[in-house]
């Protein structure tokens, strides 16, 4: 068993320190468990990361802020200026007139321009230049975000909600199911599975390879059942519930596909812990349904169908 | 020949089921033939890839359509909030009145505000400084999927309507034609084979790889002929037209190339069925014309010419 | 010798036809010299492929004259729809007004909008909606080629005006240099060799693939000298200066490399036909001049420079 | 120890010639030490790779000059045709209204028109037309500069200050720490050394391969420490510290790894000479702090710890 072990060892970097309490290298949704810091938070923060993975609301949301608080910082410019150096404005310093600025500064701003209202003297012309020029360098950087959120390449995989240990052909393995969520065709897709566990003899945490019955397909039009077999070749070869719970086992599942939209290649990942392990148990087959015009038609909500044997 | 199967066996994703039907996995086109659905309709659906493969006629009708929908959205509301708010219009609630709000609204989601109508009111203002905020919005996500719909790498690959089964050197070959219709240059294409077939002896769809005289070329200025030597050493070995007509085949094409306009690795795929395979036939060479000037030309419109044997 | 030649034999795609007059597969800028047509040019042409690769003055003035024919088309129309329902203009039907509408065609596509002309009839206020809509579509467009244009990934690579056929070692071999005519760095540089040529025995065109000597390197900060030693293993082991003239040899030259600017893998090619090859020259070597600053210059217009020996 | 150097020696594209002096082939930055020149300084000089290289500071004061240059430029050509022929003036040849008219011009490039403004003859409307299709074509530059200056793929490697030559398990080895400065994940990193060593012997510089104990990682979420172990096969089996001086000895990192942003292939170099060299001294393990929410958190400040052995 020992040479098993040293033979299927990987290195997946996360070190060999065994934290003598659960931890879980791997979210569910595939993100790394780990934070960085620096001294300097700027340094280890990538902006343009961050604004391409925000949520939607929370990018609107954004977008919205911004421009109401430059609106508001350029009306108290040209408020501090004065209300007199605006044509068609009455000459009274009231907040109807602030907000009259607000407007004009959002007609410049988004280069509307209506005219209604318009500089009448250099310094407030030379502030209503930059502005104009800052909403199109604002709208030119929305622009990319924009895109870099639209053409970010994604695998939107759908994995089942548990891992089965179960018999298999004549032996046992360990499986779990994968799906495409989306219309369009992921393909080439293949899976590497590791599991890292608490090694009892040298007190270390142990990064083992899995082996698969097979590590790729072409086409993931169905659901993909990935089968590690646990045969006397497999480093998990002997492991019991118990033994995996005790050394606090996680399977880090990495996937690597073809998105066709753009002929992208991306990556998924997830991880799966024992209580997400269920034992002596198989997966129902999903109905494939073949249509009259002669298309097949699938329902991915049986993907995590499970029957006890 | 049990063996040869064995050995050639590919997992494409498509399953194993026997449909005792005919089923057809991939269309022409190369799109899969397999429809996925999930309780939600929105969670499966990509709206970029959705814009990104409209046709162009559809996508600037939607383009067209949103604009006007939008344009009377924001007119409603500029007609609800009163006529008498705006400067330039007869304070009069008329048809004429709302046209005029709606080129208002035009006028400032496009972000050209000519003036001779403006706003009078806060509230009014408000409207429009949100509407200019959107059009530009609008037109950075329009920006954004045109760029997509320019930058989308494709093999546009032209395959021969039919391929051919007939005596191919001493023995017996499966080919057919691909051509490249575009005028920008292919490099390093290459091609696997697949033959998806029902086994009668298990009652299963086999799917069979089908080695290739050659796989793989550098250029792709002529046609390129793609030819599966059927000797005893092909899963096909002594298979007849019946047999193949009989256990409804599918020889399933996928092809992978560089694109050379942004050096972008593109894929390319079709299936021949059993009635679009010809037996005893071959193709006519295409003419190749040494040009005065040194270069050499060829008509696409030959790929598909064919001659009974 | 056969033997070589069979062990050696590659397929770029050019087909094996004996043209009995001089061809040249690759001209020199690595575009290949065959045309391919078919019934419907529209069909064969890719849009996107062309305005990116067109030259920045034929680029430039095809927006500019696109921008002349739009606004003139739009001031047509206005003009046949009346000069009397725009604000701001005299009502006369003359060429001075007909300029006028020119420009506020202008104003409108830019989205300009100054105002002191402006619509007052629902037909014009509907063409100009349509105008600064069509101008918004057009600057989009604009936009995404001119970042496909900038984005494009290239190897810009300076090949020696002549290649050599010269003693090198012990024994002789085929050289030519390669050198990075940019100041953003390629790495991973990689080379193949194949020499197409008339086959006496056999009236075919044979490809074969040539060894090198190192096929690959990590930088190329200086010049790379590319070289297939001619022993006993070389298909050309033998071929004489008039031998490769009679057989209207062709050496084609591939070169992929990473450009490290988007680090984009990027092709080059080009090709030498025998009057570009100087038989019993050497190549001079680069001058490396250590600066003071401790780095290295060195002059790339060197690299032709060869020396009899 | 001969014939492990040439076993080990491996082409970075750096030549062989011996300098006398100390040269630095890479910077610690790793951007390459050499100035290649040309007749022609434009043909050798990448506008977009320049302006996406460029400081954020340098870029917008670049964007600011260009804006204000473009305005003056314009300003003085409506200057010289005549003030008489705009709107919204007084007929004066005053310094007050050049700068009207450069406002006037920010309005057109920029395409706010107020138009309180505007142009009434041919000649001045026809420059504005110009120029607002100028402004939209150099926002549309812009939109592509600053995309390409966002989606542009980085590694954003921290590389330890010193590499440490030291004991390591029973032999001695070669060693430094990398981590990722910045939030998102890099995954896939593998790593390659090269020495680059002048050669008593044969007056050359040798560039010699150094194996890793491990080359590849999956992950980067703590630091990881690449070992070249320095026993009989190591080419630099025998090096003093003295004779890496003398010969002026560089160690060249290449770092490969994907950023998972885009999932690009990045590429990252440094390179370490000998006042970078710590002998006999470790790295000090970071600490690894579990929280109390499960996740573990690393202080990358830690990274160029040492202690002396």
């Amino acid at each position: 068993m020992f040479n098993n072990k040293k033979r299927n060892e990987t290195e997946l970097g996360f070190g060999s320190k065994n934290y003598n309490q659960s931890v879980r290298f791997l979210n569910k949704d595939g993100s790394v468990n780990i934070k960085r810091s620096a001294g300097n938070f700027f340094q280890s923060f990538d902006t343009f990361h961050w604004l391409v993975n925000l949520k939607w609301t929370h990018f609107l949301a954004l977008v919205l802020v911004t421009y109401v608080v430059a609106n508001t910082l350029f009306a108290v410019i040209y408020f501090c200026i004065g209300v007199d150096k605006f044509g068609g404005l009455p000459n009274l310093c009231s907040f109807d007139n602030f907000m009259n600025l607000f407007f004009f500064s959002a007609q410049t701003l988004t280069t509307v321009g209506y005219g209604h209202i318009y500089p009448m003297h250099s310094m407030v012309s030379s502030i209503a230049a930059i502005e104009s020029m800052v909403g199109l360098m604002g709208f030119a950087i929305i622009t990319g975000i924009l895109y870099g959120r639209f053409s970010k390449p994604n695998a939107y995989l759908q994995y089942s909600n548990n891992a089965v240990i179960a018999p298999y052909q004549d032996i046992t393995g360990f499986m779990f199911r994968i799906a495409n969520k989306k219309q369009n065709e992921l393909i080439e897709i293949d899976c590497k599975i590791t599991i890292a566990i608490n090694n009892p003899e040298n007190k270390r945490r142990d990064f083992l390879g899995l082996e698969l019955e097979r590590d790729k397909i072409n086409f993931l039009p169905f659901s993909w059942t990935i089968v590690h077999p646990i045969n006397e070749n497999s480093p998990m070869y002997g492991f019991t519930e118990q033994y995996l719970i005790d050394n606090d086992a996680e399977f880090i599942i990495s996937i690597r596909a073809i998105n066709e939209t753009f002929f992208q290649t991306v990556y998924s990942r997830t991880s799966y812990k024992s209580p997400e392990i269920v034992w002596q148990a198989k997966f129902l087959p999903l109905n494939q349904v073949r249509q009259k015009n002669g298309s097949i038609s699938i329902n991915l909500n049986e993907i995590h169908a499970l029957q006890k044997i």
